[in-house]
Parts: structure tokens; C-alpha cells; sequence
């Protein structure tokens, strides 16, 4: 299992409908096929700038390079990620 | 619930006896009564530098406080945190 997630700021003002409206169309994430127990989260610590995270989860490689290349990810990485976020750290983990 | 996440590297080489022992003496927060879902994790992803990960779920700040002035996280953080960890970033999500 490889967990995926991406902690992030967006452009949008906090509490702003478009930072709601970014919040839900990330929820087309989860409806790619070798997603799994996709999460979108609030960033609470004091200790880094970030805001938001999503994280998901893929069976293997094979299923994590499925989503990357899947139309839907790619269709919101252009349309949704690249002009709303403003910083960005992605971590991925496999459990020992 | 509070996910507690740090993603951290070693001052130790990869693959010693010292990284491992790093590792295995982390198990011991797992035992600290408000720790749920404790993990050891592998950090894969290479857009960031951070080789490892411990994340671990607390039902409220309450029990997130208990954790971090519990003697047995004290002690860890004196005697193994501080003088092993080369670099590391604490990531806190709360799910939407």
C-alpha cells in the first residue's frame, strides 16, 4: 500500500465559496477508480504553513501511476491545481 | 480525531544498525495511552527529502496534549529525537 498525500495553501481567502467550490471538486479525486480511502483534510499544526491536505491510498504502484495519468487527475491538476494553489508538499508513505 | 504526522530523515545511514534501532525504539509512543493507529512509515515520494514517517490519531486535543507531556514522548524526544533526527516537518490534518 502506498499512501499518498499532498499538504497545501490555496490562493482563495479562507472561508470564501472559492475555496469551498476547490474543497468539493477535489472530492472527483475519489471517484477514480484505484483511489482509495480518499480524505480531504484541515491542516491544524502551528508548525507548517499549510492549510489543507488530501491523502488517498493506492494497492501498489501500478494503481498510484493509473491515477496520475487518469484523465479526471489530469483534467483537475490543469483546470483546478495549478491555478488555485498557491505552495504544495507532497509525502508519500508505505507502512513498515 | 487529530492525524499527528512527521515526516523525518537520520542522522544515520541508510540501512544501519542505528536507523533501525531508531525505528524500533519509536514502537514505544505507540504505547502511550491516548496513541492510536500508531505507524512506522517509509517516506517514497521523491519531491520531498524526508525518508521516514510516524503518524498516530488522537480523539481530541485533550488527548493530544496527554500525549506530548506523557514522560514516556518526553524522554523520547530527549533521548532519541533530538540527538538523531537530522530534519523533519510535523503535518497535523483533522478530516473534513
Amino acid at each position: 500500500m502506498i499512501r499518498h498525500t499532498v499538504a497545501f495553501t490555496l490562493r482563495h481567502p479562507a472561508g470564501s465559496p472559492e475555496e469551498k467550490a476547490f474543497l468539493d471538486a477535489g472530492l472527483t479525486l475519489a471517484d477514480i477508480p484505484t483511489v482509495g480511502k480518499f480524505e480531504r483534510l484541515r491542516q491544524v499544526s502551528g508548525k507548517n504553513g499549510f492549510a489543507w491536505g488530501f491523502s488517498m491510498e493506492f494497492a501498489d504502484r501500478t494503481a498510484y501511476d493509473a491515477y496520475n495519468s487518469h484523465p479526471a487527475h489530469v483534467a483537475f491538476v490543469r483546470d483546478r491545481w495549478v491555478p488555485e494553489v498557491a505552495d504544495f508538499l507532497e509525502i508519500d508513505y508505505v507502512p513498515l
